[in-house]
């Protein structure tokens, strides 16, 4: 509980109430009159109503059933028919920071929210790079979204149409591991590529393609890939001659089963070319839409089958060693204040 | 459960098998040759299949798989392939009275199932009085809906553009009650008066409004609802220059999370009008149908928060005198003896 | 679960990837290249994704995540980006057998598999019978079906329209059972004939009805009906101036509360008309499907009513020793080795 979590879009975020559930929690989100983003807890103090079915009435939000007015900062400042307002009166406010086009909410302890440790997507708004995403709900546990970014292997059985091909599969990696990273290396050398890279980079002949995928805990990755025309010094670190592009994943806990998989794809090339950039958004989509079947499936497939345990091949290494991380971060957490719910989560 | 609940609308019910759950019992209610109510269990002594899935034969029921036939006691008077009938083979027979244009079924002991005790709610039948009404499913506690007419407050918030002004919000009530019956009655006095009224009153200028609201356990509320012009002695007991309606309700558990909301709208003016009658009922449907969205998100709300209590504002003093006539009424039942559903809805 | 179910009809099964679930059990059935079937646990050795979900490659099967391939016997054969296999990669092998039109699996110990024991349904491919029939998926334990094919007194209720008469309900029948059947023989003489069997016959005059069903445990009832002329000697064993038909039923456990109902109507007349298998398959579709609201609404009523027990009629006594060989041949198993899932169904 004690990280922060992309609740929103940007554009999703207006003078209108968002109801929006993490980590089991039901939050409301808007935005005042000043842009800034107010998160408060989904439930009238007074009976229970989601203060989402309400309506604002300048910063402040009111009860679509009796009318209690609450402030930006969750406090109560109206009851209907009574002058003296109950002192207790409020709903949680949960600190929320807007950065890398995302609304970040700190679902824990308020006191320990520091914006510092907002995972970086700063490709996201940077004008070096053009991209965009989208949201997607995925009726699974988060972490088998991870697994799934960790191990691009499944590129060649489940994506084998558009970025995939036995070269992934193939094709040697390496991980390395620190305490706030995983990072899971691949670089396929003079291969054919795949259609999609074919078409980014415009110029015949073989590449070398990589894939730099970095997890950042709870359930951030970065995945930098790629190709170049081979031979023109890519793996050496002269990446001139070759198109680069930008995965962005954060991925939040709706419920223990659901999760909300923010993502987007910034690129280094044609920045100006916004057909390109909703061109990229939409085959992405596609992309994430053949995951998205995979994950449910196999969430479908972990009830049905509650005695059976994951076993791991050698390419799940960069997904073993981020739940670690995950399993360290929880117990960190619970050694000073348990949490029930990421308890439930495990 | 030792009290009278009502099941069904008059006109729901002909010479067909009517199933219908309340209390959480299943019951299959039809008529008569002479039009007499018959209540019984609606699952066959033989092989449990509802008997609502069969048929009539005369004034006996015919089970829809085997053909037993029960008598309108739920006496088995007919088996396949046998002369003798099993003496226990019978379904529970339900007390049954029709008053007031509804069925009421008493759910418990049947050697205490005195008519005398059937609400009062005559406005729906007597020749001075016109008016129709409807039966809605709402899916929430029974109580949520009592709560929900015992402080009309809400008007301003849900309904504020029909009958619902900040008067509602704004005036003064007062709050009566006995061992029978709750009573709120608020008055607010030379008003502007809200659409509704307004259109219903047809003269112009400001009125007295009033809204005496009567509970009576376990689940029924009459509500004595008017306006008159201000200055013509309706707070001092002249109503003859005003308008009066009833609005009558009956709210009947069908499960924990569910119920039967029966209302109907009486008035003392134009009773000739049946397409005032029908303008009424259409436009008090789509006033309740506000309320059904609150009432089930509220619901689910509760179901979300299931650690969180209600807090009580000054206005739910009605609601809260209400609950506690519920709990005496429970109370004293299980004294006697205890029943395990009416437990499980508290 | 020591015993061969129906899982899939003949024409079911091709080159691709067939899931089906079988006493709870998720199985993925195909054929191979010769025909032969194949049936796999449906879910990946690695991380439980439903092999269903992948692609045949010759006769293995590859795992549409991350490409593990697996042969017919469950072995895994091949692995993503490495050469050793581990030698315990392997997903279940069932049994299965194709014998009278059905696959046949054996949801036990493979050791106790003998295809001896397949019950025997030989009319529904011997070219001395002609028919055809279907599957039918019903929302209950699949014990019910077999009560409602135990006592064809229903017919009379159920089926007014088409097979029913009073006859049925008032015909005497005889019920015999041994340690592997259990046949309860009913003999309508001189009766008037009803529709569907009238026009079977095509000759005027009354008839002698027979219906002869037998059970064999756990789940296949196969019943002998027919119609001859009264007088020409059919309940003396003369049926030559008769038409005889056999309903076959087997009935799949897919869950404790859903079931597989595999049927065929075959008859020995008329034997080259493709229209008429067309004309039966499809009346009995119909017929069934009056049987299958009945069924469901019975299965509801049960989970409505968990304290009911059920009560015999006489007409029971088929059904009811049925019921008495599945608890014998599951007591029979229990002593050997206790299956969880088996019990669970009780």
């Amino acid at each position: 509980m004690n990280a922060w979590y992309a609740a929103a879009y940007d554009v999703e975020l207006r003078r209108e109430l968002l109801p929006r559930t993490i980590c089991g929690k039901k939050l409301v989100l808007y935005r005042r009159a000043d842009d800034a983003i107010v998160a408060l807890e989904d439930a009238c103090w007074h009976r229970l109503l989601p203060l989402s079915k309400g309506r604002l009435e300048g910063d402040n939000l009111v009860c679509g059933y009796h009318g209690l007015v609450f402030n930006p900062e969750g406090r109560c400042v109206g009851m209907p028919s009574q002058e003296t307002i109950n002192p207790s009166a409020c709903v949680r406010r949960y600190p929320v920071v807007e950065r890398h086009r995302f609304a970040w909410v700190w679902m824990g302890d308020p006191a320990l929210a520091d914006p510092a440790t907002i995972p970086d997507m700063h490709w996201n708004h940077d004008p070096a790079w053009a991209g965009d995403g989208r949201l997607i709900q995925v009726k699974c546990d988060y972490r088998l979204v991870l697994d799934n970014l960790m191990d691009l292997t499944h590129e060649a059985f489940v994506h084998a149409s558009s970025i995939g091909n036995r070269a992934v599969a193939e094709a040697p990696f390496e991980v390395t591991h620190n305490d706030q990273f995983v990072t899971v290396t691949r670089w396929m050398r003079d291969i054919e590529p795949p259609p999609f890279w074919a078409k980014q980079l415009g110029k015949p002949g073989n590449v070398d393609r990589w894939q730099i995928i970095r997890f950042e805990g709870p359930c951030t990755i970065t995945i930098d890939v790629g190709v170049a025309p081979t031979g023109t010094g890519a793996p050496e670190g002269d990446r001139s001659q070759g198109v680069n592009g930008f995965v962005l994943n954060t991925i939040t806990p709706e419920t223990d089963k659901t999760c909300h998989y923010f993502w987007a794809f910034c690129r280094n090339y044609k920045l100006g070319e916004q057909k390109l950039t909703a061109e990229l958004r939409d085959g992405v989509t596609r992309i994430f839409g053949e995951d998205e079947v995979i994950l449910e499936a196999q969430q479908q497939a972990i009830d049905d089958h509650p005695e059976r345990a994951f076993y791991n091949l050698n390419i799940d290494a960069g997904a073993m060693w981020s739940r670690r991380l995950i399993d360290r971060m929880i117990r960190a957490e619970q050694a000073s204040a348990p949490s029930p719910i990421r308890q439930a989560a495990e």
